[in-house]
Protein backbone atom coordinates (compact mmCIF):
# COMPACT_ATOMS: atom_id res chain seq x y z
CA UNK A 1 0.00 0.00 0.00
CA UNK A 2 2.31 2.72 -1.30
CA UNK A 3 1.38 6.34 0.71
CA UNK A 4 -0.87 7.33 -2.22
CA UNK A 5 -1.42 11.45 -1.89
CA UNK A 6 -4.80 11.59 0.05
CA UNK A 7 -8.11 11.75 -2.05
CA UNK A 8 -10.19 14.80 -1.98
CA UNK A 9 -12.28 15.07 1.10
CA UNK A 10 -15.85 12.68 0.40
CA UNK A 11 -18.98 14.96 0.34
CA UNK A 12 -19.50 15.45 3.74
CA UNK A 13 -22.80 13.10 4.68
CA UNK A 14 -24.21 13.73 8.08
CA UNK A 15 -21.49 12.61 10.93
CA UNK A 16 -22.59 9.87 12.78
CA UNK A 17 -22.95 10.44 16.11
CA UNK A 18 -23.14 6.49 18.10
CA UNK A 19 -20.13 5.59 19.80
CA UNK A 20 -19.30 1.89 20.66
CA UNK A 21 -17.41 1.26 23.95
CA UNK A 22 -15.81 -1.99 24.21
CA UNK A 23 -14.49 -2.36 27.81
CA UNK A 24 -12.17 -5.37 28.80
CA UNK A 25 -9.78 -6.85 31.01
CA UNK A 26 -6.40 -5.79 31.37
CA UNK A 27 -5.24 -8.65 33.90
CA UNK A 28 -7.08 -10.99 31.49
CA UNK A 29 -5.21 -9.92 28.92
CA UNK A 30 -8.15 -9.27 26.75
CA UNK A 31 -6.71 -6.02 24.66
CA UNK A 32 -6.00 -8.29 21.46
CA UNK A 33 -9.56 -9.84 21.35
CA UNK A 34 -11.15 -5.96 22.50
CA UNK A 35 -8.73 -4.82 19.45
CA UNK A 36 -10.32 -7.40 17.26
CA UNK A 37 -14.26 -6.24 17.90
CA UNK A 38 -13.59 -2.77 17.36
CA UNK A 39 -11.64 -3.47 14.21
CA UNK A 40 -14.48 -5.75 12.69
CA UNK A 41 -17.24 -2.89 13.94
CA UNK A 42 -14.92 -0.60 12.39
CA UNK A 43 -15.07 -2.06 9.09
CA UNK A 44 -18.25 -2.14 8.90
CA UNK A 45 -19.83 0.68 10.68
CA UNK A 46 -17.34 3.06 9.89
CA UNK A 47 -19.84 5.65 7.78
CA UNK A 48 -22.78 4.76 11.20
CA UNK A 49 -19.95 5.24 14.06
CA UNK A 50 -18.71 7.98 15.21
CA UNK A 51 -15.54 6.31 17.10
CA UNK A 52 -15.30 2.78 18.70
CA UNK A 53 -13.37 3.17 21.61
CA UNK A 54 -11.68 0.36 23.67
CA UNK A 55 -11.60 1.26 27.51
CA UNK A 56 -8.85 -1.02 29.55
CA UNK A 57 -10.78 -2.13 33.01
CA UNK A 58 -9.90 -5.21 35.45
CA UNK A 59 -11.90 -8.32 37.29
CA UNK A 60 -13.11 -10.18 34.03
CA UNK A 61 -15.25 -7.42 32.69
CA UNK A 62 -15.96 -7.78 28.48
CA UNK A 63 -18.87 -5.46 27.98
CA UNK A 64 -19.70 -3.53 24.61
CA UNK A 65 -21.91 -0.98 24.96
CA UNK A 66 -23.44 1.82 22.43
CA UNK A 67 -23.44 5.42 23.46
CA UNK A 68 -26.08 7.23 21.26
CA UNK A 69 -27.03 10.94 22.64
CA UNK A 70 -27.28 10.00 25.89
CA UNK A 71 -28.71 6.49 25.83
CA UNK A 72 -25.88 3.98 26.57
CA UNK A 73 -26.89 0.61 25.45
CA UNK A 74 -25.64 -2.91 26.65
CA UNK A 75 -25.14 -5.08 23.65
CA UNK A 76 -23.15 -7.46 25.04
CA UNK A 77 -21.88 -8.72 28.54
CA UNK A 78 -19.82 -11.06 29.37
CA UNK A 79 -21.27 -11.08 33.17
CA UNK A 80 -24.69 -12.13 31.94
CA UNK A 81 -23.93 -13.48 28.07
CA UNK A 82 -21.04 -15.47 29.37
CA UNK A 83 -17.89 -15.55 27.03
CA UNK A 84 -17.71 -13.73 24.26
CA UNK A 85 -19.93 -12.27 21.46
CA UNK A 86 -19.85 -13.93 18.34
CA UNK A 87 -18.80 -10.99 15.83
CA UNK A 88 -22.02 -11.49 13.90
CA UNK A 89 -24.49 -11.39 16.50
CA UNK A 90 -22.84 -8.61 17.94
CA UNK A 91 -22.24 -6.60 14.17
CA UNK A 92 -26.46 -7.30 14.21
CA UNK A 93 -26.76 -5.89 17.57
CA UNK A 94 -24.84 -2.67 16.64
CA UNK A 95 -26.94 -2.19 13.49
CA UNK A 96 -29.81 -2.26 14.95
CA UNK A 97 -29.00 0.21 16.86
CA UNK A 98 -27.25 2.48 14.43
CA UNK A 99 -28.47 2.08 11.48
CA UNK A 100 -31.71 -0.62 11.39
CA UNK A 101 -32.01 -0.53 7.57
CA UNK A 102 -28.17 -1.47 6.82
CA UNK A 103 -28.20 -4.73 5.31
CA UNK A 104 -25.26 -7.08 6.26
CA UNK A 105 -24.79 -9.50 4.15
CA UNK A 106 -23.87 -12.48 5.18
CA UNK A 107 -23.79 -10.95 8.58
CA UNK A 108 -27.69 -11.37 8.45
CA UNK A 109 -27.84 -14.86 7.23
CA UNK A 110 -28.34 -16.85 10.75
CA UNK B 1 -5.13 -18.73 27.28
CA UNK B 2 -8.23 -20.69 29.09
CA UNK B 3 -11.16 -18.50 30.58
CA UNK B 4 -10.19 -18.64 34.50
CA UNK B 5 -12.79 -17.46 36.84
CA UNK B 6 -12.05 -13.39 36.81
CA UNK B 7 -9.54 -12.05 39.58
CA UNK B 8 -10.64 -10.57 42.45
CA UNK B 9 -10.95 -7.00 41.02
CA UNK B 10 -8.04 -4.59 42.07
CA UNK B 11 -7.90 -2.16 44.66
CA UNK B 12 -9.41 0.66 42.72
CA UNK B 13 -6.79 3.37 41.69
CA UNK B 14 -7.83 7.51 40.92
CA UNK B 15 -9.32 6.03 38.11
CA UNK B 16 -7.34 7.52 34.80
CA UNK B 17 -9.07 10.78 32.69
CA UNK B 18 -6.84 11.14 29.80
CA UNK B 19 -8.64 9.86 26.28
CA UNK B 20 -6.54 9.62 23.21
CA UNK B 21 -8.12 9.63 20.20
CA UNK B 22 -6.92 8.47 17.08
CA UNK B 23 -8.32 9.64 13.81
CA UNK B 24 -7.53 8.14 10.38
CA UNK B 25 -8.77 8.02 6.84
CA UNK B 26 -10.89 5.08 5.85
CA UNK B 27 -10.50 6.01 2.09
CA UNK B 28 -6.34 5.16 2.39
CA UNK B 29 -7.70 2.24 4.38
CA UNK B 30 -5.81 3.12 7.11
CA UNK B 31 -7.81 0.97 9.93
CA UNK B 32 -5.09 -1.23 10.60
CA UNK B 33 -2.58 0.99 11.41
CA UNK B 34 -4.42 3.16 13.88
CA UNK B 35 -5.67 0.12 15.69
CA UNK B 36 -1.79 -0.74 15.94
CA UNK B 37 -1.08 2.76 17.74
CA UNK B 38 -3.87 2.16 19.58
CA UNK B 39 -2.76 -1.30 20.70
CA UNK B 40 0.69 -0.24 21.92
CA UNK B 41 -0.48 3.14 23.41
CA UNK B 42 -3.41 0.99 25.25
CA UNK B 43 -0.49 -2.13 26.16
CA UNK B 44 1.79 0.86 27.60
CA UNK B 45 -0.90 3.34 29.90
CA UNK B 46 -3.43 1.06 30.61
CA UNK B 47 -3.43 2.70 34.02
CA UNK B 48 -3.06 5.73 32.80
CA UNK B 49 -5.43 6.59 29.90
CA UNK B 50 -9.36 6.27 30.51
CA UNK B 51 -10.11 4.88 26.52
CA UNK B 52 -8.04 5.01 23.49
CA UNK B 53 -10.72 6.05 20.75
CA UNK B 54 -10.49 5.14 16.88
CA UNK B 55 -12.48 7.58 14.76
CA UNK B 56 -13.49 7.03 11.25
CA UNK B 57 -12.70 10.08 9.14
CA UNK B 58 -11.97 10.75 5.02
CA UNK B 59 -9.38 12.67 2.93
CA UNK B 60 -5.73 11.60 4.47
CA UNK B 61 -6.32 12.31 7.61
CA UNK B 62 -4.13 10.71 10.39
CA UNK B 63 -3.64 12.61 13.94
CA UNK B 64 -3.27 11.69 17.70
CA UNK B 65 -4.95 13.54 19.83
CA UNK B 66 -5.04 13.19 23.85
CA UNK B 67 -7.93 14.81 25.62
CA UNK B 68 -8.03 15.16 28.92
CA UNK B 69 -9.85 17.99 31.22
CA UNK B 70 -11.69 19.53 28.15
CA UNK B 71 -7.83 19.90 26.75
CA UNK B 72 -7.10 18.56 23.63
CA UNK B 73 -3.55 18.84 22.60
CA UNK B 74 -2.23 16.69 19.04
CA UNK B 75 0.55 14.66 19.36
CA UNK B 76 0.56 13.92 15.75
CA UNK B 77 -0.78 15.07 12.56
CA UNK B 78 0.28 13.65 9.70
CA UNK B 79 -0.96 17.06 7.64
CA UNK B 80 2.02 18.85 9.52
CA UNK B 81 4.17 15.81 10.78
CA UNK B 82 3.89 14.17 7.34
CA UNK B 83 3.92 10.04 7.27
CA UNK B 84 3.28 8.52 10.36
CA UNK B 85 4.88 8.47 14.17
CA UNK B 86 7.73 6.58 15.00
CA UNK B 87 6.25 4.38 18.16
CA UNK B 88 8.67 5.39 20.56
CA UNK B 89 8.78 8.95 19.88
CA UNK B 90 4.46 9.17 19.73
CA UNK B 91 4.78 6.89 23.62
CA UNK B 92 7.21 9.73 24.74
CA UNK B 93 4.81 12.39 23.91
CA UNK B 94 1.95 10.62 25.08
CA UNK B 95 3.48 9.64 28.49
CA UNK B 96 4.61 13.73 28.68
CA UNK B 97 0.97 14.71 29.04
CA UNK B 98 -0.69 11.65 30.90
CA UNK B 99 2.09 10.58 33.24
CA UNK B 100 5.11 12.57 32.96
CA UNK B 101 6.95 10.69 35.52
CA UNK B 102 6.28 7.23 34.40
CA UNK B 103 9.82 5.44 32.87
CA UNK B 104 9.30 4.34 29.14
CA UNK B 105 12.18 2.01 29.08
CA UNK B 106 13.89 1.28 25.99
CA UNK B 107 11.11 3.75 24.37
CA UNK B 108 12.95 6.39 25.96
CA UNK B 109 16.22 5.88 24.91
CA UNK B 110 16.17 8.40 21.60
Amino acid sequence: MTDTPPPSPAAPATPATARVVVTYCTQCRWLLRAAWYAQELLTTFHREVAEVALRPATGGVFTVEVVDGGTATTVWDRATGGGFPEITALKRSVRDLVAPDKPLGHSDHR
